[in-house]
């Protein structure tokens, strides 16, 4: 399967990338950055870092949206800065890419371009805010004819928020963009911290890719321990860190993972609740059916086909 | 199929009362009252006044709980008033049967007592707060062992809440009694907001009932009419009311109209989500499921058979 990563790397987006570069059934196309768990211009950074580091540099890194479709900037919040570390990776310091980012290309455009050319082949993974994909919509909204699969990284339906009481992140960052892909009638399912929640990785994992005696494995586990050191700290009872991003993109070749009820999800714009997804009840009175809503997953299946992908990814860059 | 009512009477728990009064394929063992939309007190007045109205005084309506598990007393709030009537039944104010209420009996022993003698045979649905039960399950712990099913008209768990932004009534009014019961090994059913604001009632129906120009289809139509015109001055956009306990009471005989996700959910004792029910995520990954919670349902069919029963009813009393 062909697949694009919109991405605001930041650590999960990390082990998404390496989860999808360890995985020979995905061809990545290429990677889309936007604003979220740092500024855009840093998350091609990061990108880059990692593919480099794969010596996958031949993937395309497309710098996307710098701030939600409604604002003019973006800052990034004090809390991204402690769960990612100052560089997004957790303070590894990769050395970075020297060769100049492009920001000239046009994000709606590739995306457009790669649905046309790719139809149902094509499945793009959203592990950020959705402005990107928004704006697709906006400028081309024949792309929602394509038949092109979008598997979404957000939303808390029936727990509560990491951003807000009630409100996930990467929805929250971008409301208006979120309501203009869900009500596009592109196909999404969205993978909320309903089920990304229970999937934890623990030092168990990270301590083996470190036995590797590689840049990469001693890159992923020093990563990678620091995310579950900050999750130690605030959730203690969780006993590992969340791989919200890495199941979102197996989600993608592995929908059996998952338990998917079909439904019609809106996000309020306004009040005690702005930000929270919720069930549209008109629209389900009409039959509407705007996304596959995942609420249940394999938990042990999932972890052990990352763990596959990881090790399959050091053995090959080792 | 046998059946106790466990009501805080109220318009729509009326309703549901006259709803398994016109259906044959229910046995209505008894009905147990609570304070909620009403005072307890208050409840078994208007639930004898249903059942003396349709000839039916035959069945044993008993005084239970008059405050939450954890409080000495319980205030009716004033938009229950404005939702239900000075009476609680639209301002009807039928009759009042004379004879004097008993309120010396055991809920929870008559509880048990039924659950031992019927098993698998009996549903509980319980239309209020889930006092009553949660009694019976701290005095008799053997009572999750009898095979009886609970249906629960409660919760607000993909949308938000009608006594909270984001809790529903019945469980807000009890919430360490909905924890009880919810984890106590009972095989419950969630009927919540999530389905009953879809399933409407218009004055189309109501107006059926009043051309039988009998007191009952006279009382009904203009109980229901008082619940509709709160229902337009409050949400214009619904074009009808919610029959939130009709629905629970039908689906304990017709489980075939919702769609059910097994899962682990618990109500948050604290916070900012207070009341909130929510998916409990490490129950979940323990493979622990306490509740079949009701995400869709076939809304028309419910209609169909809510309406088929309503004249069913007044036909028989008529």
């Amino acid at each position: 399967m062909k697949m694009i990563l919109d991405v605001d790397t930041g650590i999960d987006d990390a082990l998404a990338i390496a989860y999808v570069l360890g995985t020979p059934q995905i061809e990545l196309l290429g990677v889309i950055c936007s604003y979220g768990n740092v500024q855009a211009r840093q998350a091609v950074v990061n990108t880059r870092k990692i593919l480099s580091l794969f010596r996958r540099g031949d993937i395309p890194v497309i710098c996307g949206a710098g701030h939600p479709l409604s604002k003019e900037r973006f800052e990034v919040r004090p809390l991204s800065m402690k769960v990612h570390g100052m560089d997004g990776l957790g303070n590894t310091f990769l050395p970075v890419d020297e060769e100049e980012i492009k920001t000239d290309m046009d994000v709606a455009k590739f995306l457009y371009d790669t649905a046309t050319r790719y139809g149902e082949e094509l499945t793009i993974v959203t592990e950020g805010p959705l402005t990107n994909l928004a704006a697709a919509v906006k400028k081309y909204p024949d792309i929602v004819n394509c038949g092109i699969k979008i598997i979404i990284m957000g939303g808390a339906v029936c727990v509560e928020g990491n951003m807000t009481h009630c409100a996930e992140t990467n929805i929250y960052q971008d409301i208006k963009a979120a309501n203009i892909v869900f009500s596009s009638g592109l196909h999404c399912t969205l993978v909320g911290l309903d089920i990304t929640l229970r999937t934890l990785l623990t030092r168990n994992e990270t301590s083996e890719w470190r036995k590797t005696k590689t840049a990469w494995g001693k890159f992923l586990a020093d990563m990678t321990d620091y995310y579950i050191a900050f999750h130690e700290e605030v959730h203690p009872e969780m006993n590992g860190c969340a791989l919200h991003d890495p199941l979102a993109a197996a989600i993608a070749l592995r929908p059996e993972f998952v338990t998917i009820f079909p439904c019609c999800l809106k996000v309020l714009e306004e009040g005690p609740n702005e930000g929270r997804c919720v069930l549209d009840l008109v629209a389900m009175n009409q039959g509407t059916k705007n996304i596959g809503l995942c609420v249940d997953v394999s938990v042990e299946k999932f972890i052990l086909e990352f763990n596959a992908a990881i090790k399959r990814l050091l053995k090959i860059s080792g």
